[in-house]
């Protein structure tokens, strides 16, 4: 028993398209020609919505410039806007990866307006005459400015949520650092003692990092206002009028509300794609700093007993069937894993945009993917790692302070008080006796009671010596 | 109106599960707990039957050793062959991104065993005291022999699908460049007109380099015949019976007919994934090759008529909407993406390889999901390849031939016959009349009709010359 | 025959010297202990300058704070210069690839510093009591904070010739561009004959999209200018006065002429590579962009018989021994190699800059060499590409004349005006006659010669048609 | 003063060469047009010699079968075996990165045994009439089948040392383990406690895995035995006798003493660069396994007060101006650098290998300089993480039995005796108390002194269960 099915003709020859489809033969014929990866274009609902942005704004534009039909365009917009509230998700069946430099998705799409069109109107799937793919919808337009300028749509939709939730997780950070901030501990280079710190200051210098990430992704988001609509084929704008760019453009930023404006020469917007490597680079950055991050949860949370446990992370589920008790870092674990596959969907973008020939890049449908996943994957891991992670995180005071007391640390920071051969030789006095160097500071029949008590000041250890005592 | 709901408890504390789900709270978590790709590990259903493979012969091992009562064998046994029959899917819904080294996964196919099991006793889900996740379906195993020896398994079961695909590719080739044997053309180096073979030549070249693929992918895969079955949680087989180990393995090579045998070492085998890494490296390689021959696909049939048009892709759909009669060569194109999305994915799993720490990997989740999406991605690139585009590949022998005689490859070629000097005059009238070799030639009155019909002489042209030619 | 040696000691050891050596003993175990590369830190002179800066201003605010005796921070002033201004180069044989965080290029250049200072004052080398490498050179200082700091303004002095490289290679472009202003071409997408532009629009894109680049890394670049100088070991400015930071900065603004500043927290700014990581990126953007450009001209001028030859590149060396009369295009190839290269470093920067752990990225020697090899190569390569290729390069009018008028372009230009089923069907006459399209159109009865001589017409093809007459 | 020069001429004209250079006119171009990287082809003296090589196994070819004057061939095979020995290196100063696919390298090569041979035959340099670079040095060859071929011959020569430095290496690792048979230590997963091992089967591991890599690395390399020798400009032996190529073969290998065989196709072994991509895969494979090695090398011996400290690595160098006494892990870090590069250098690689175009790959220099870097990088990082590291660690079993007895992992292991819920209430009892495992074992009343003191015995903790134990 097979799904019913209609026929229709494009200049190919003959397509069956399921009955009830919204889509047409374009789209039929890339779902046969396509069947790669399993993964469906509407695994991105923002970017079928930034479609459907476009398709509106370029009718809109043909409206106003006597090009289209009133009533086609209203039509049109009708469907556009259905789409733009998230329905018909499931007329956009094709794979993220297509050959065609994106003409399938743009069919799709041109497709699925004129059949809700057609329907809206009374009329049967497939009656094109009254409202068609290529003539109505896709009029002014082509895929090598629509395709270009929906992925640019789709990252400045995407990234706002982004950018909140990396804002929100370094606020988490800045939270614990506050509640850390009195928590003296050491502070390790190359995994090696080093100098005191604080534990708020570790975790401090983590929300400070990520806001500048924030920022440096809001400036180079920025890059995606600029689009090539009206372009048409290669930027050209070959069978448009002169009117239509300005106008298609100005009729983008109105239903979008986003600040998009023309690129300054279409011929280099129609193949350039600079501005994904640099952003994929940005989420690149990102990663690498969130991985960073989550390799320091992990270092800091390592044990309980046989590794640093200066911090707890909350236990979200057993560790293991045959380890009673055992409960592991899976948060930031996860973290890290994200932080590897952007990377590399950083180099497919890479590759893909090196692949541009002459007046077009082609491999834009593997960018799409793999810029919007990343955005995808990125935001729910933070998000992730904020709930499930660093809001659960707890101290343990005792263990910062004794691991901080056990080691030569400290004796470094007396070096401007007492001079750095008597401290290099209480410094040698702790790894020989295994003292801590409060015993062997309480040994020292010379040294004030006050300058030991500094030893447990934060100013003196975590902060430049104030220039009095100094010199 | 939400979904009704059961409650189980695990070491964490209450979890509320779908009352119809097979899985039980450690899955559940999971849910929770991972909310970041969108993809199912369900997405490969040859993994999760891998994990079955592995659950099934764990049990039949602790029956025979007697750690297992043979009833709950059987049960457990019964719910493996159906999930190994490819039932049960939808129980497997947990992200293919995870923390925690594969241990929700791991969970998740017990408790649906569990599950399923109880189900076929007539007993209630989550009534585990007759059938546990853990003390009963894990008995002697760990996520960390489980997981691992599971990817092995789906990359054994996938790989030959690959391989075939790649057979028949290169046996598509082959065929074509017995179509094209005589067809002279110009070959090309540095893009710049070079020397003189034939099309076949051309064709050939591509089916021997992708046999010698087959012939080293078969190689490399073979080493994911070693499984460290039996090594539980670090390697050192703690918690199992000294003659577990063996016994698992031979069970495992008995359900699922692969010849696995037990990695040397234990420890080693539990943290190592160099075989990953090999193993995509050269997936790689397969891709850049496909890469380049796509890229070589494009160029000899670009045009037709500001091109090299020296061959005809099949016209698979409508190339523009507002170009007439262009068509294009989408499924190079692509195969093209597949490839920069593999190289990418090589890079991850490099990256995830690199960050295995002390005595485990815990980023195999996404070495997993990498490489089994790249076998994936890249079998059905190569179908698509074969079938979509290579088998209709037709040639312009004309074309070809005008391009050969514009040139100066025929005079580079009569070097032997007639000297260097006498042959760089005839390129270099060629170069300067835009007249073609043969016509210059024709113009010369000391050369004779035969050596002027050796011009057209495939053995002459595209071979070395026979020595007594050449002396 | 052996160099003569010193033998100087220190915290590990006696440590023989060649006897004139500037360095000391750190720097000889540095040598020994790293014998990886084969490349010295002195293959980049700009940061060897760079390094003496920091120590001249950590010098000077030293001396200022009261912290150094004048005298000392004098000829620790003098040796700097004369270091800046291009002496000792062969004073710095460390391999840049080194353990230690730069711990033995720091000592490098505080040994240099120290034994020069010796010499001014008429000592000799080694007698360290007179002026100490640690002690004095390294007052206030740390690897941790001298070392970034001294990569950052390495890149400050190197950007500006990229930048200005890029830049006049875009000029060159522009040029041609107005060269090649009114030569009408055949505009390709994937590699398929498309729509009309002209060979000044191609080129003219190629200086823009230059252009865009210089101002990216204009404003990435500025995120150099944030350094750590003052932090010492872990940002805390440990065994520093809460005045130096300050001085130390200010001084190095002066010394340098550079607007560097402060990092704003000195924590996150001593492991923090964030700004290496986005650096990185935007120059793999722009090696993406060049590789692109040089796959075009070599496309473009591919033949010259059996491909597009639309423009000529100069001739630069015989192309081949055995084939008279070649010319290969050898510097856009080198420049592709270049990118290549610039994209596997990119990786290596992001490799170590997610290698970071707790308070340091001990791998930034590694960052170091790649991030300055590549502003290097890339320099070099956009200066080659100029001088050597771009600046060379001639159009062949004819041959674009001709691909365009065999092609169906002219025929989609002429959608507007004739309707898209009449240009359809002269499209369709020119792919099955084999005609130009000017033959095609001479031969209809009803087509206006004003119609026909629009065909070549500049203003109608290759821009968006006049509204009046789209209408 | 500028130095003394003489002036020849090419097909492009007069060039000026150093008076005393054994180059000729081409390398002068050379030199002129790519001044990109700093870095000669000198710096890899095994590709020198490899090309000397060919040069000789061709000369020989060409004498034997007739096509070369006997005297002219023994005059180029002298110059070759002086090459061969190590003189003349100053002679290639050619940059690594080139255009032209290697023909600068190869009239580099060519040029200077023309000149060389001149000058034995005490005739003036650029007198090439009686011994010409091209044809009768160049004599049946063209760059594409001799550069690749002389690619190949280094990796033979160069992979040999690597595959030792690897296997002392792992001897090394061996050592250790031995020593380190009977320290009982806690296993960590995911940096969490596990469970018992001994450091001589964590250390045992590191010399099985390298061992593995020995092996694949031989497997692989064995691939580069296949040459295109006589295949000329694209496989067609063009411009050779048919005898040609059997007998340049036989040559090279009695010349080399390697066993080199003809490619199956040389069509397809001109463009193909696969191997290389392999290779280079697999380089990168043994570099992930070191990174992983030195970075638990790192973790082990971290501290020594707040970390690990497990293990002591050799004090190299003093690790810190302003912390007395600290010692850093500066091995196993430059080891992690070379890692990333060899990493980044894949990719380089592939992004060259997937850029060959039709009958060649004309990025081969690229290829060339990145995988032989990557050979030397790493034979120079195995050697020094050899002796300068493994060779000099020690243990200290104390911290080692400390952490294990203080975390839960005994209690696991105790489970087959005393049953996991047992183990379980033990387990957390050490958790709780942060009393060690054994003092919690002999508060049990019940518990027989024989169990107890099982827990200290290696063969219960770190096997699986003798099974009558078990059972």
């Amino acid at each position: 028993m097979t799904e019913p099915e209609r026929i229709e003709v494009d200049s190919i020859g003959p397509v069956a398209i399921p009955v009830d489809a919204y889509y047409g033969p374009q789209t039929a014929r890339g779902i046969v020609n396509f069947p790669i990866s399993g993964i469906p274009i509407s695994h991105f609902p923002r970017f079928i919505k930034s479609l459907a942005y476009v398709k509106m704004a370029a009718a809109r534009a043909n409206v106003r410039l006597g090009g289209l039909d009133p009533g086609k365009g209203d039509v049109i917009c009708r469907a556009c806007e259905e789409i733009i509230s998230g329905q018909h998700l499931g007329a956009f069946p094709l794979d993220v990866f297509q050959g065609g430099a994106g003409t399938s998705t743009n069919m799709n799409i041109n497709e699925v307006i004129a059949n809700r069109g057609l329907e809206i109107l009374g009329l049967p799937r497939g009656d094109y005459a009254a409202l068609h793919p290529n003539n109505d919808v896709n009029l002014s337009q082509s895929t090598n400015d629509v395709y270009p300028t929906a992925i640019r749509l789709a990252i400045l939709l995407s990234h706002e949520q982004l950018g909140e939730a990396l804002e929100l997780l370094a606020g988490a950070f800045e939270a614990k650092a506050s509640s850390f901030a009195d928590i003296l501990k050491l502070g390790r280079t190359q995994l090696q003692d080093a100098v005191p710190m604080t534990l708020g200051q570790e975790f401090g210098a983590y929300a400070i990092t990520l806001r500048e990430d924030v920022a440096r992704l809001g400036e180079i988001t920025s890059l995606f206002r600029e689009v090539n609509l009206g372009g048409t084929a290669i930027g050209t704008g070959i069978n448009t009028s002169s009117d239509y760019q300005a106008a298609a453009v100005d009729e983008l930023r109105k239903v979008t509300g986003l600040p998009v404006v023309l690129a300054g020469n279409l011929i280099e917007a129609c193949w350039d794609t600079g501005a994904f490597v640099l952003f994929s680079g940005m989420l690149k950055r990102t990663a690498t700093k969130l991985s960073k991050i989550c390799n320091d949860l992990r270092l800091l949370s390592s044990g309980p007993r046989g590794g640093l446990n200066e911090i707890n992370l909350p236990a979200l589920q057993p560790g293991s069937s045959i380890m009673p008790g055992k409960v592991n870092p899976v948060v930031p674990e996860v973290v890290n894993q994200v932080a590897f596959q952007i990377i590399g969907y950083d180099l497919t973008i890479t590759l893909a945009s090196e692949a541009g020939q002459l007046q077009l890049n082609v491999m834009e449908p593997v960018i799409a993917y793999n810029v919007l996943h990343s955005i995808e994957l990125l935001t729910n891991a933070v998000n992730t790692l904020r709930t499930k992670c660093v809001m659960g995180i707890s101290a343990n005071p005792e263990t910062c302070r004794k691991h901080l007391e056990a080691s030569t640390a400290v004796a470094t920071a007396l070096t401007p008080a007492i001079g750095y051969e008597r401290a290099a030789d209480l410094a040698k006095q702790v790894l020989v006796t295994g003292k801590t160097i409060r015993e062997i500071l309480s040994e020292q029949d010379d040294l004030s009671e006050d300058l030991i008590a500094q030893t447990a000041d934060l100013h003196m250890l975590v902060r430049p010596t104030p220039s009095k005592i100094a010199s």
